[in-house]
């Protein structure tokens, strides 16, 4: 056992992770599984949509200039000679005097400009009186007004909504090329830990952070590999590191210089360990490297020092290599403090915070074990390493723990 | 074909969903499967966490009064009389001059009552020497200090973050009672719908609103059972609506009064509309009723329609019947309006905006067939029936379509 050395800074940890974690080739999803992923081109139409002239409304396609002076007193008649469905055409040609009954959607027949809507006519015996005026072009959807062939729909990067997903589909597009998901192995090491569900020993802990990390995982678009759980063994932990199949590894517990701390010297053995020990509170024992193409963390035992480090470090890479924004995926705003936040210059801190009617106050538990202090929490702020700490009455950005 | 005789107000359509869209029951999940879920009952811990007094860092156990007067020129020694590990404590006694050394997170010994950290500690020959005092009780983390026996851990209602899914699982809790997710049929009827990928007729169009649909449903916690493309045709669209299976039932196109619009006669014959027409834009030929037990919406087939008509009354109902807020589930802040937003008093409007450096401005396209516009906009806008629209300067409510 020794101490730490010298720790890295997070700012430090963070440009090694931006600098590393770049986001992974692309592969091709069918439409229906592309919700929610990210875009790896830019989408240019090849086609119009809509593809033809169209009409917005029910009701009838006329030639516009000849409703000119119809109203509620001067009701104007029109043969009603064709239909229009989705899908179906007429094949009328709307002249002097004659009208096609046409529904939202329907291709305008050939010779009418414009559609009046049903609710201003009245159809009797094959002729419809039209009681509004209208004027070239009222209710037609032109072709490609929605989208021209040629135009960039979606731009690379973009995370897929619903929206995104109906615009492709109405492009006929069936295969979307989007950013690979990162493949995450959770390793969960310690003697100690039993699972959720068994009888536990009198020394033993209920497992959970292959729990948290595996909801943050897939908050973050990544897909968890496997889960492994590992006794505090070199040979195994070794083998759990370097196996194939993974963009990222993480690591839980045995993070620090203790005796039973392994991976640190594993990952150094083989790979880099570029960042371990890091000046923060908690998770000050996190170690970051790689082997090979893998990124490894090494996340502290801890649970909320699980958390902390899982979401400045481990959390920022797979959402980069995901092709996502690296920044905090909580929502932000600006809060006054009501009780002082405590911060030691020289480290920076995560403060679990609740949220008052006077403004927010710091968690009074909040040590890296009390995993609880989390789910007590409403959000949380992180302080600079040049911070004081923070002061009642002063503002402050808080990140919620929103329900993800 | 004919007209909506009189709308309904969107207040009144929201009314009727809040009264039918209540929690279903609830179901057990493994664990590893409650991320996202919500809680069907509040979750009382039958065990402390921890479960024994352990050491909060790496270090020595020791009787706090013996270190006093600890320094780095008066470097204090102990005999080192055991180890105790995560899991595997020791049975030795600390007595008078004796330590133990400890990791993080083992149990304490007897005797002790403090831990000295590993960083003001040098071991050698069966000794270590320690150089700063310590306090009763220092970097001990004390039974039940996470979580006391008889603590309500986590409330009824609460949709599971990682976080608590892992402080469950530090109670041994395999099995967790949440609320059933609603099941979703989506049906598309139309004649003029070709399929992403197929070959396309003149006047055919791509389906969209499937696509949309499900994304929808699947950001609202719902599970998409089955998705059906009909025939404007009444018989497959009864059988659509009355199959057992579904707490909602979703029907794309069809549902306002001209010819082919068969849904909503069907669900007024099979069991009850409640709501047809409403006064909005876009959106107003949206029909909200039940059979059974099932809950139906008529969406327009128009796609930026579909969206806004399920985002106002469906995807309420969705959440609601999974047990999760009702609220708009889109990131909400306050903006200046940059160019007039446009409304009618007597309608809400749905407008689409754009964030540009000046505020916010309406899309010049806004269409109810234009689905782009919601996928070049960055949100939206809701203006209530007694706006005349917002002018510039003002300051309004924006919605943002948020990556979810």
């Amino acid at each position: 056992m020794r101490g730490f050395a010298a720790r890295s800074t997070v700012d430090e940890a963070i440009d090694w992770v931006d600098e590393h974690a770049l986001p992974l080739g692309s592969t091709n999803v069918p439409i229906g599984d592309a919700h929610g992923r990210v875009l790896a081109e830019d989408v240019v139409s090849t086609l119009n949509v809509p593809a033809f002239d169209r009409s917005a409304m029910d009701g009838y396609a006329v030639r516009a200039e000849e409703t000119s002076g119809a109203g509620m007193y001067n009701p104007l008649s029109f043969r009603v000679i064709g239909q229009s469905l989705p899908g179906q055409a007429s094949d009328a040609v709307v002249k002097t005097g004659a009208a096609v009954r046409i529904m939202t959607g329907a291709p305008m027949p050939a010779g009418a400009d414009a559609v009046v809507p049903v609710e201003v006519t009245r159809e009797a015996d094959g002729q419809v009186e039209i009681t509004e005026a209208t004027a070239v072009g009222k209710h037609v959807g032109r072709v490609g007004e929605d989208i021209a062939v040629g135009t960039t729909v979606l731009p690379a990067g973009r995370r897929l909504r619903p929206q995104d997903v109906a615009v492709l589909a109405s492009l006929g597009i069936a295969e979307v090329p989007v950013i690979s998901q990162p493949r995450v192995r959770i390793v969960v090491t310690g003697d100690e830990l039993a699972q959720p569900g068994d009888e536990r020993e009198e020394h033993q802990i209920y497992e959970a952070n292959s729990f948290l990390l595996r909801g943050l995982v897939l908050r973050d678009g990544g897909v968890v590999t496997s889960i492994d759980f590992l006794p505090d063994d070199r040979e195994s932990i070794l083998s759990a590191l370097t196996k194939s199949g993974a963009d990222v590894v993480l690591v839980s517990g045995g993070s620090s210089v203790g005796a039973e701390d392994h991976a640190p010297s594993l990952v150094a053995d083989a790979g880099k360990l570029a960042i371990h020990g890091i000046a923060m509170r908690p998770s000050s024992p996190t170690g970051i490297g790689r082997i090979d193409d893998t990124l490894v963390f090494l996340l502290p035992g801890n649970p909320v020092s699980c958390l902390c480090a899982y979401d400045f470090f481990a959390g920022r890479a797979i959402r980069q290599l995901g092709g996502r924004s690296p920044d905090w995926p909580y929502h932000r705003t600006t809060e006054m403090v009501a009780r002082k936040l405590v911060s030691v210059v020289g480290r920076s801190d995560y403060c679990r915070v609740r949220l008052t009617e006077n403004g927010i106050v710091p968690l009074a538990v909040s040590g890296a074990s009390i995993l609880s202090s989390t789910t007590r929490a409403d959000g949380f702020v992180i302080l600079s390493p040049e911070s004081e700490g923070i002061a009642p009455g002063k503002s402050v950005d808080v990140y919620w723990y929103d329900q993800s």
